[in-house]
């Protein structure tokens, strides 16, 4: 097995003595820290996630979407495609693994799903499908961006039919409103409309994805920019030049008669658009299947109030082929596109040749979590447990261990305090730091007369955060009471919400 | 960007290239594979995780255990550890990432949680935290041995109290239960007996590790393996040779005593190892923690039925200082430990000299899923849709989709049939082996009359499955109801058990 690894990669093979001696030395000590982009998800984190993603598995299968779980590796050719471009390339953490496979973690969870729709030519379709996994990019990690992220994506593969855009659309706004958010658009538009912009401008086909991904920065770079981009270029805020398309004034002058097509009302920006482009016919087919899928939306009363159709959103990726969508938040517009997609019928063919025409959108649960709590939607802890069990006698772990099982039969989450110091203060101070609402006492004195005291942390942590002063509290009446054993539930009970 | 990774990495960025061009001849297709030792994981396999997963989230959570949830990838130095053993260094999938850092997927769950708290001298201790996590080894690929596998771990970090120990412990044995799993012994024993024995035996320091390796396979190799391993060596039934300890014959004598101990019963097992490895200091603390478990065990209640003192139980791995114990299933032993650890008291201070000591145990959540599925009590389903509407008529897709949306409100899952196939027999077959129960038919005789027809596919698939005979079912009675629109739900509802 060793052997099996080491001839295939010899050089981390020696990596690894040199590790593994350092290692020897006892002394030298390895620095705790994370990899350059990477972060670790504590309690308070892993809390919200966990009631982000039941609300949206529950949206997505009620729609009857299935869950699907691929594997974080890959072959490095089922990520990448010509229809992803040299960006994604060099995106993927890629390296040589056992037996010489040049191997890849997902960056995306597209690529991951042709694949498997395309190995499987029995799978019943169409096929409905969301997985929620962790991706990774070799991007240069900013603040609140992250190497590793968590995300959400919905599909449906084997459908032609505008349907099926209208219904993705459907369960993004469903899903939206699972999570008690109001104020967004879903803003949708359709890549064949952009495919005639490019012929009207003059583009030849390598250079309509470019025009593509810079028209995609409009919201955030704004309108100079991306004139800019598409001409000679610009020097960023950093200081950095960004290479221009180098298009003509005259290319230029159509693309800006398209930007200036009036977006809001639907039949307006509709005729525009045809008055513009009607002559070339795949903008004419874009068209159409805008009309259509705005007769789903405003027949089947799901989403009109909430979908938009606007000409600027043009998403960076290439593969698309029809209809494209995405979410912004009115409150909090600086977040940008918080849930997006389109259809792309071409890549299951890219491994089979087959036929699979799909769409679907996908959300980064971060991003959208971010969000949430800044909109005051959502609430985390940093605990689960209800209850603290302090443990003044060490020799009584034993019955405190049965009053937490006791407690726990009630429904309550309870832990017991197991640290070494014996004393009150100090393990009512760790309960604090947890933010545990109840601590249960028992020393010697209750023991003897069969008594219990319980604390309500949380209320007292409540007065000390208002009064200021925590010593006060401590002392206070009212948030700290002794009963007998017996009545020991009942008390709490009063205290906290029954589970 | 691009020049980041493109020049840290020259080699693989020419792969990039070579792959990229290969991309560019669209005739080139990409054959869709899974990589070696990986799998897929499709709705069927999801459900059950997921209800296994909260059943298990639910018990860790009652005892005080919180969520974490670190990265995929962290530098090789934090996986590996002297501690470790170059086994494990050979399992990591590790590569050269950007910047040059030499980074590597978890193999496990513990690792990352030692640089967790190391990282955070504050954190507040003791830290329960338990982790759901996949974990990657580039071992071998077996059939049912993937490179990839979904864990739960749970562990306390910051307390030596026994008190610990025997928590875990209940909370394995809390968790079998929850899985409705009845058959199964938690074994233990101590990590100090066995130093005490390698004392006795003659062995030094660095031969330890490899005979607690070949006590390990006690089980699963039978008695004259181990005992051929710890002298000269053995060829195994593939014919690969096993190098063996070159042990003398009576160091394997003395190891031999100490297999000779018979188990079952607690007081004579702790009587008969006292009697031989009493002399030895640290076989004498091992002894004393054992007691002290077993006190707890018995006094609390949770586990002595299912708590074996079993001086058999080893543990392969090099960390363990303490307490370590192992799950067993009665009806299977054949799978082996399917949850199982140990107290490591030096892990956390190969970071950060802070002393943390540490118990908790882990689970692949394939292997146990297996075995509740062998033992029948845990069943899936292929989609979590309950009702299917098809869709005979594309002009009235509108229809079928607000008939969906009424089904949806009443809190059914329900998808509508978006293949391009509109006859009724091919989209009942999608939902035949999709296993949906229900599918709702309007066609253009109901639409005029104001009815609805309803089909049982489910009750038809049992019938259909007894007469051998599809067709006879499909023209069968009783299976297929025509209802005023108006009863449409009502009907569903005696069909369907209500959500």
């Amino acid at each position: 097995m060793d052997q099996e690894v080491d001839s295939s990669n010899l050089s981390s093979s020696t990596f690894f003595k040199k590790v593994m001696s350092k290692e020897k030395k006892k002394s030298k000590k390895v620095k705790p820290q994370l990899l350059k982009g990477f972060k670790d998800y504590p309690a308070e984190d892993e809390f919200v996630r966990r009631e982000m993603i039941a609300k949206v598995q529950n949206v997505f299968e009620r729609f009857g979407y299935q869950p699907l779980q691929t594997p974080a590796l890959e072959y490095v050719e089922t990520l990448l495609g010509a229809d992803y471009g040299t960006e994604a390339a060099s995106q993927i953490f890629h390296f040589v693994g056992p037996d010489e496979v040049h191997m890849g973690l997902r960056f995306d969870l597209t690529a991951p799903l042709a694949r498997y729709v395309a190995s499987q030519p029995n799978l019943p379709k169409p096929f409905r499908r969301y997985q929620i996994s962790p991706a990774w990019r070799a991007d240069k990690p900013d603040p609140g961006r992250f190497r590793e992220f968590l995300q959400f994506d919905l599909d449906v593969v084997g459908t032609a039919l505008m349907a099926a855009d209208a219904e993705i659309m459907t369960v993004m706004v469903e899903t939206m409103k699972a999570l008690d958010l109001e104020n967004f658009q879903v803003k949708y538009s359709n890549r064949l409309i952009l495919n005639g912009l490019a012929e009207f401008a003059g583009l030849d086909e390598a250079q309509a994805p470019d025009m593509f991904r810079i028209l995609d920065k409009l919201d955030k770079q704004g309108r100079e920019a991306v004139i800019a981009e598409l001409g000679a270029g610009r020097v960023d805020q950093s200081g950095d030049e960004i290479k221009g398309m180098n298009l003509k004034p005259e290319q230029i002058a159509k693309i800006e008669k398209f930007l200036d097509i009036p977006r809001g009302d639907f039949e307006t920006t509709l005729e525009k658009a045809s008055e513009l482009l009607n002559s070339y016919e795949i903008s004419r087919r874009g068209l159409a299947e805008i009309r259509e899928i705005n007769e789903y939306l405003l027949t089947t009363g799901a989403a009109p109030e909430y979908c938009i159709f606007d000409l600027t959103v043009v998403r960076g990726l290439g593969y698309y082929t029809g209809p494209i969508y995405e979410t912004i938040l009115t409150d909090l517009p600086e977040y940008g596109s918080i849930f997006s997609g389109g259809r792309y019928d071409n890549l299951v063919q890219r491994f089979s040749g087959q036929q699979a025409p799909a769409t679907g959108a996908s959300a980064g649960v971060d991003r959208l979590l971010a969000a949430l709590k800044k909109l005051k939607l959502i609430h985390s802890k940093k605990s689960a447990s209800d209850i603290i069990v302090a443990t003044m006698d060490k020799d009584r772990i034993n019955e405190y261990f049965l009053m937490a099982a006791e407690l726990r039969r009630y429904g309550w989450n309870v832990e017991v305090y197991l640290g070494s110091n014996r004393r009150i203060p100090k393990q009512l101070q760790y309960a604090d730091r947890m933010d545990i609402p109840i601590a249960v006492i028992c020393g010697s004195d209750e023991f003897e007369s069969g008594e219990v005291t319980i604390k309500n942390l949380e209320a007292g942590r409540k007065v000390a955060e208002d009064v200021g002063d925590r010593e006060e509290w401590l002392k206070a009446e009212g948030f700290q009471i002794t009963v007998p054993r017996a009545e020991m539930i009942a008390t709490i009970e009063k205290m906290l919400k029954p589970k």
